[in-house]
């Protein structure tokens, strides 16, 4: 089964150009079109690499020519852009030369018992990658983002999360009482309240509540909370931003899971 | 000693127009110019409370008659601009509505038996700020960046780290052989070999390596490790962001030494 012969889009106008358009610069375009842009080899490749295949794999023309054999067993749609084309499609600060449309996974529900990860409001695309990194590196299964939360599958996230997207499983839209099927302790990091990080009787599994940069976890989320630890901070007043927050409490984690 | 009336630009051929606009949009400008910009209230106060008074301070015009009192004690040159000229200003995402322009510290040298973190061609902004973050955060006293790192001083690095520059000091265009006045175990994370982390003496004080996103640190830094560590991801083959890994690392430094 060989896929057609690629088709060339040289055409500003193509009505396919503009939905990639705008799968590649919308980053909430993806739950209109139920599909999502991966953007580069890195990302793609960790794709295949979980048996997920593409609908469309889109390439710049000199990208698609250099490196035929890498894509030779594609069973998608192949899409070919003139380079400039492609080049206006990307919204990252280093585009990539080569992408895949995918389906948008039909959205899990709260998974019981599960290690996790809770999003409350946490607004920068980088951050929440980031987090989605640190999950999957430190065994966590299951990542859910309240509303506020920057959109999981939007190109910047994808890029920042590296492939963790396709090791979680990933809830959006969660509401407070939802969390309650979680039936894990809820528990926060406060910067004046609680035992130290490091000291710590950690509960597993357990989720960790992320919130704002800027406001933290409401109120409301912070009321559910099992335990409150802190992190040592002995450079006095300084904060944390919460993606580095976030790897320290989830690494803490995964050594009281083994220890 | 009050500051003169403010000047007010409204056009945007101005001279000095054009030299802010290149301290906020090229991101290394301040070695050419040899000052700063702050952009926004919280770095400009961060700045303010560390003692650090401002050459310039330029407003939008709304934002100086919205809150003329919080600005009132400053003995800077104060310039107005226009709403959209202040807009035009920014390379940030999320633009400020002022911003200071303050002398460039004078580079310190390297001091020896400092608590340090070294990094090496860390390429993006937002991670160089993180970990400039926690390093204030976890009692690091010194930052050497060698070459190829991004531009300590531009003002996405200085965005992200949330006014942690103003309790480093921070040595920029660092040489391999700079290092030698350190004087303190180089200390490397590993993918691969070395102690757990969280099972590791670690030597106290220490410098923590921290390598390019993609590539790591270079063999000729790393050969100078006097200790690995591997941080344990059950997970699997997931990797952490740069900024993720130090921020584990510097908190597990702190942790050690106190514990």
């Amino acid at each position: 089964m060989s896929p057609d012969r690629p088709q060339f889009i040289s055409s500003a106008a193509n009505p396919l150009l503009k939905d990639l358009r705008r799968l590649a610069q919308d980053s909430t375009a993806y739950r209109k079109q139920g599909r999502i842009w991966l953007e580069g080899d890195h990302l793609c490749g960790a794709a295949l690499a979980r048996g997920i295949q593409p609908a469309i794999a889109v390439f710049s023309e000199s990208a698609w020519h250099a490196q035929p054999a890498r894509w030779s067993g594609l069973q998608a749609r192949i899409v070919l852009l003139a380079d400039a084309l492609f080049a206006s499609l990307s919204a990252l600060d280093s585009p990539g030369h080569m992408g895949f449309v995918i389906e948008l996974p039909a959205a899990p529900a709260v998974a019981p018992h599960a290690a996790s990860v809770i999003l409350d409001r946490v607004q920068d695309a980088g951050n929440v990658g980031s987090v989605l990194r640190s999950a999957a590196a430190f065994g966590f299964t299951q990542v859910l983002a309240l509303k506020g939360t920057a959109a999981l599958w939007s190109p910047k996230v994808l890029r920042a999360g590296m492939g963790a997207h396709f090791a979680l499983s990933l809830v959006e839209g969660v509401e407070l009482p939802d969390l309650e099927r979680l039936a894990v302790p809820l528990v926060a990091t406060s910067s004046h309240h609680g035992d130290f990080l490091h000291e710590a009787r950690l509960p597993r599994p357990c989720a960790w509540m992320l919130g704002h940069e800027g406001q933290g976890v409401s109120p409301e989320l912070a009321a559910r909370a099992a335990l409150s630890v802190r992190i040592m901070q002995p450079g006095g007043e300084e904060s944390l931003n919460v993606a580095a927050a976030a790897a320290i409490c989830l690494h803490a984690s995964a050594c009281a899971s083994v220890g």
